[in-house]
């Protein structure tokens, strides 16, 4: 079903694509650019597998889908129209997937492109801003801004980052309450590892689990910082001893003072980047070795960043916000930026929407700086704390069906004709 | 604070223990324990760290709590006065113990002992529950039912674990439209590790997060069956080419044909069990050398247990009910048993509490009907289905505060005054 068109209803098609790792919120994003969209009175198709699918001809037209479902598509994370890892090189090194690309947006009229990603993503979109200038075909490209690992540049936060935030700020006190129970006889150390290649953004945001000196978390352990094993271990010993148990949150990217990941998978992704996974166990080895203490690990991988159950009100709000606003940049004419998150506010929080160049963001790396990190290295400080807190707040509660599970949507994905011969990808 | 006593209010104290691995709402049945007892006029003293603390007249006085916490007490995680994994000898092997925990009893006036944990701890209590007849010290012991491994006998379900299978289902649920979104250029396989060491009822909850044939988990491994890598890998494989990806929930104690852990990390806990964790990436590895897919593992560990902000109502529910039935068994001068969960109606779900006998119950686990494993051994039959989904029915609300975190309680404690001499355990 689609709504109604307003008799001023521009010509052309707007094109949305998912991009990189997906997040519990990355479909409220969505959710606002289709309901956007269809308010304007503009056709929205989707990109089946993100940037592929649109090199591919594999469209979606998410016309199809009721504004029920839309609606209800903002409360279901994963990415609804398939992502892709997947880095367009330059143009004078493929210009054959550029004029591919010219000759999909053409054949179905697309004027307006949302390229909704991390930095990798900003830079896909950066380069078919400039399609125009370079190619010669006339699109509109707005990034819109997605990452868990809230490692964008210029905008305050990320969508995505405040729920996976939520959710391991939660899985941190949750957990610790268990560990306290059982640390006389049974598991003194317990190691939680959180995502974050670089930025140690997810780890920090650990360190709202609690406040008090004593509170768990104990240890937090940031890419940021080299990891120091003595200085570890004594710490770790030292809070065992003191409070008689210990928790320790590491992000998965901890190096040490050679640059070295602790937990080298050897593997590596479509962009380039190492694979990790595993530097729990390496600290829980390192901990049994060196100090002889029971313990237990956990690594939550995707249930961190896919727990839509426990989603941070604003971020989710913040998600549908940002997808919202790039159709209206797009629809207003404007090329080769992204809707940003800029905080006003501290205390009480507030927050606005502003446009910043796609050049500004694409490819660049927003780390922590160094005033969030404590003086040991092991914990947040109160200027973390206070970017940090109002990124976890509300609760964005979710409609559950009787058999106790969360209703999350499933789309029709009704594909577009091609009109064009196949495409190798 | 303490509650009005009727007039009628029986001579003696009440003593409460946690025992084994916490879980989401054990806490649950303290509330069902304290409150019941405090509405007949009975003090409750609880004992620090479980029977330990019994033994070394560590004790706490739960009157010094107000209505209010103990409440919120039922919906806090983990064990609120310390859990231990500690398993009395028998009489003959070390009766120095039963002498002490005698005298213990006798100093703080203890008419009721109410042991809360597994089939270990059943066991205990049961020796508890023969002190009058093999000591002279005439005491009633009830037992509360409490595990995530679902693993007691008689009783029908186990309080802890319906949040523990609901937490499953609905992180395989999430994590699986992750996976399902970056299937194309990234993961294909995902495996997620869930606890339960002998028996695969966690795993099989995992099952309730799909219901057609090619929705996830694709293939579930039980410690029920020896697994058979051939088997296994032909599945992914297959499984991948269909559906273009793989979700696999395996249980820590899967073993092989020759019975051997696949993960098995060496050492053992209190009880002579071993600890296991690590499957997750064995089977990763498997995936990765033999097939070559990208792969991802999680292993939430202690998160799964913890979990109350994702609990069940009907779990919270029977939680607390067993906690409140154990105190009217005991006032009613009851011993030797246990209050259990008892099914009347599938559809609609109807339960019950009747008491069983600890005899019945202690050091014996109960398996997965082999009717409730699909043929093939990777999935769950309709069976199954039908015993697990009431479990994971209903959402048990908390209250969350203004940080975003859930609000839960932390108690005072109180330790009752000494009357005895140190003991050394």
């Amino acid at each position: 079903m689609r709504s109604r068109q307003p008799s001023s209803a521009p010509a052309g098609r707007l094109l949305y694509a998912q991009s990189g790792g997906v997040t519990a919120v990355i479909n409220a994003s969505a959710a606002g650019v289709i309901a956007t969209a269809r308010a304007h009175g503009v056709t929205v198709y989707a990109a089946r597998n993100g940037i592929l699918g649109a090199l591919r001809e594999d469209l979606i037209d998410t016309s199809k889908e009721t504004a029920a479902t839309i609606a209800a598509l903002a409360h279901t994370p994963g990415g609804a129209f398939g992502s892709c890892r997947y880095k367009l090189k330059s143009l004078d090194d493929n210009r054959a997937e550029y004029t591919r690309l010219i000759d999909v947006l053409r054949a179905h009229d697309i004027r307006w492109f949302l390229y909704n990603g991390g930095n990798d993503s900003a830079d896909t979109a950066l380069k078919i801003s400039q399609l125009g200038r370079t190619m010669g075909y006339d699109i509109r490209c707005i990034g819109v801004p997605k990452t868990v690992d809230n490692d964008l540049a210029v905008t305050d936060c990320c969508p995505g980052f405040g729920s996976v935030a939520k959710y391991t700020a939660i899985s941190t006190r949750e957990a610790s309450l268990d560990v306290a129970s059982m640390a006389e006889t049974s598991t003194k150390v317990f190691i939680l590892e959180v995502m974050g290649r670089h930025a140690g953004w997810i780890a920090a945001a650990a360190g709202l689990a609690g406040s008090a000196p004593d509170d768990a978390p104990h240890v937090i352990l940031f890419p940021e910082r080299a990891f120091d094993e003595r200085a570890f271990l004594d710490r770790v010993k030292a809070t065992v001893e003191r409070v008689g148990w210990c928790t320790v949150v590491a992000s998965e990217g901890v190096r040490n003072a050679a640059g070295e990941f602790l937990a080298e998978a050897g593997t590596r992704d479509a962009f380039g980047h190492s694979q990790l996974g595993g530097v729990a166990p390496v600290l829980a080895a390192l901990v049994r070795d060196k100090l002889g203490y029971k313990y237990h690990w956990a690594v939550p991988d995707y249930l961190q960043r896919s727990a839509r159950h426990i989603a941070s009100r604003v971020d989710a709000e913040q998600a549908y916000a940002v997808g919202k606003a790039a159709v209206e940049y797009a629809l207003a004419g404007m090329n080769a930026v992204m809707p940003v998150i800029v905080r006003t506010s501290d205390s009480p929080y507030r927050w606005k929407v502003d446009a910043a160049a796609l050049s500004k963001i694409a490819n660049r790396e927003k780390k922590m700086p160094a005033g969030f990190l404590s003086k040991d290295g092991f914990g947040i400080t109160a200027a973390a704390r206070r970017y940090l807190a109002p990124l976890i707040r509300g609760e964005a509660p979710l409609p559950y069906g009787k058999d106790g599970l969360p209703v999350y949507v499933q789309l029709k994905n009704r594909a577009v004709q091609k009109k064009l011969a196949d495409f190798q990808v």
